[in-house]
């Protein structure tokens, strides 16, 4: 089948009807466009788990701070449509951000808490911003399962925590983060580095790996397991640490011991990108062999 | 037909969608129960308007503050049921508040601007609390419409504008505001009047009145026409005020000049009942004769 497109929630809501008939199921992958190999894993994981799959493209306004790179962000909505008809998506939402956000938008999704620490700290508003899209998206789409990238871990437990908040009947699922060979994780935000920046950036990583290791190899001490991560990213002459954090990964809250669930969070900025990246894994009682 | 009853969000989804089957269309009334003629004048709109009509009952504690009349507010379940089924009412959403909010609860539903003057501005959060279980409550009944009181004239614009921001497929519309012999507004909470202060309650619906006249008779400043409430209402000994204001029905922004369509809000204590009242009108060019 052809790929459609819909640029307005109403038709994207006719499109959706449609495309849903009397009882095929319908899964979304929200992205800013720019798509890259973790997208494209995405909307397998999609067309495997449901009927019909669509995928919006929409960089999203309300979600840059003032001084972040909105304007610069990678677009390339020919390209994208190419990809995703290519990858049997059924159907499109570009909507334009005169569609979105008309005169006198004022209203606001936010999850308390959640949305303020570790990228919300860096980031003031970005949550709210990412949960206002994300309801608009869901309210034009109306689908039966969401799917997220493991990548933006935070991401992930704000909007997991906001469909079920909300009573949304939508089913929030993750796909894992697809990396570089040499580890670096793919996102958009690698067209920002140099070639320089770039080799360094596997450092995050790697640290991250090497922190698990540790934490397998019996290390409890959550301060211990931050500053291994922080020693090995401090290799990288070109990155400038934002935060490194050993949580609880559905909580996200900082943990007392390294024991049972366990979510490593670094962010790192090189040169003008600021990159994000995280491992979780299970240490200590219960671990898999 | 009987008056089925819900009582979880999946429940009420089910039974939203076993009520529109195919084609048929259907109205949502959002109220606190301690039913009155107001709320039964929304559901005879709304039966009169869609094929199948769902009410909710829920004192929605989000809503209130800590120093506010959340415990003592009138429920009366039972009641409210038996006056649902005789107005021909299909179903009756009747969450509990721990099926409203778990363990962890931590979403909001804002519109900024709006939800902090007025009400906002005497009751912080309270705008908050409302847009997110409507939020909540509409993504349980996904109806095609929803009933609202024009006696909460500043909740029908922030629930308008939420609705519209949040790209909802949902028609808000406003009934009347229902009022005793006398002018008195209906709320729930004249059941907190002494017979003293219930005497003297009319004092809110004959300022506004007056104050319309005087606009229909040609005052165009909007100063003159707050005094004319203010100095009316204190005449009433145990009226004690909280606010007076004249504004754009829309906007809620305040006018300059008193022309075209206004809202006049009062906001008044007699003794513990917190007591609002509001109308709405066309000053000067093109004024109805």
């Amino acid at each position: 089948m052809k790929l459609a497109t819909a640029t307005t929630p109403r038709a994207m809501r006719r499109m959706s009807e449609r495309l849903r008939g009397r009882s095929k199921t319908l899964a979304f992958v929200p992205t800013m466009g720019g798509l890259h190999e973790g997208h494209l894993s995405l909307v397998r994981l999609a067309t495997k788990s449901a009927d019909r799959v669509c995928v919006s493209l929409f960089v999203n306004p309300l979600q840059f701070g003032p001084s972040e790179d909105y304007a610069r962000y990678p677009r390339d909505t020919k390209r994208d449509l190419s990809l995703l008809a290519e990858a049997g998506v059924d159907v499109a939402y570009v909507p334009a951000a005169e569609a979105m956000y008309r005169e006198g938008f004022a209203s606001r999704a936010t999850v308390t808490g959640l949305d303020s620490v570790f990228e919300g700290a860096s980031r003031p508003g970005h949550f709210a911003g990412v949960c206002t899209v994300v309801l608009k998206l869901l309210h034009a789409v109306m689908p039966d399962e969401i799917w997220l990238g493991q990548k933006d871990a935070q991401q992930c437990v704000v909007l997991e925590r906001l469909v079920a908040d909300l009573d949304l009947p939508i089913r929030v699922r993750r796909g894992p983060t697809v990396r570089e060979s040499d580890g670096l994780a793919l996102s958009s935000r690698n067209a920002y580095l140099t070639a320089a920046e770039r080799a360094q950036a596997p450092v995050l990583y790697q640290a991250l790996v090497l922190a698990r290791d540790a934490a397998r190899a019996g290390e409890r001490d959550p301060v211990r397991l931050r500053e291994r991560i922080v020693r090995h990213v401090v290799t990288a002459p070109l990155a400038r640490l934002d935060y490194v954090e050993v949580v609880h990964p559905r909580t996200l809250a900082r943990v007392d011991r390294v024991e049972g669930d366990v979510l490593l969070l670094v962010a790192c900025r090189f040169g003008s990108a600021r990159l994000i990246d995280n491992l979780a894994f299970r240490a200590g009682a219960g671990e898999p062999a």
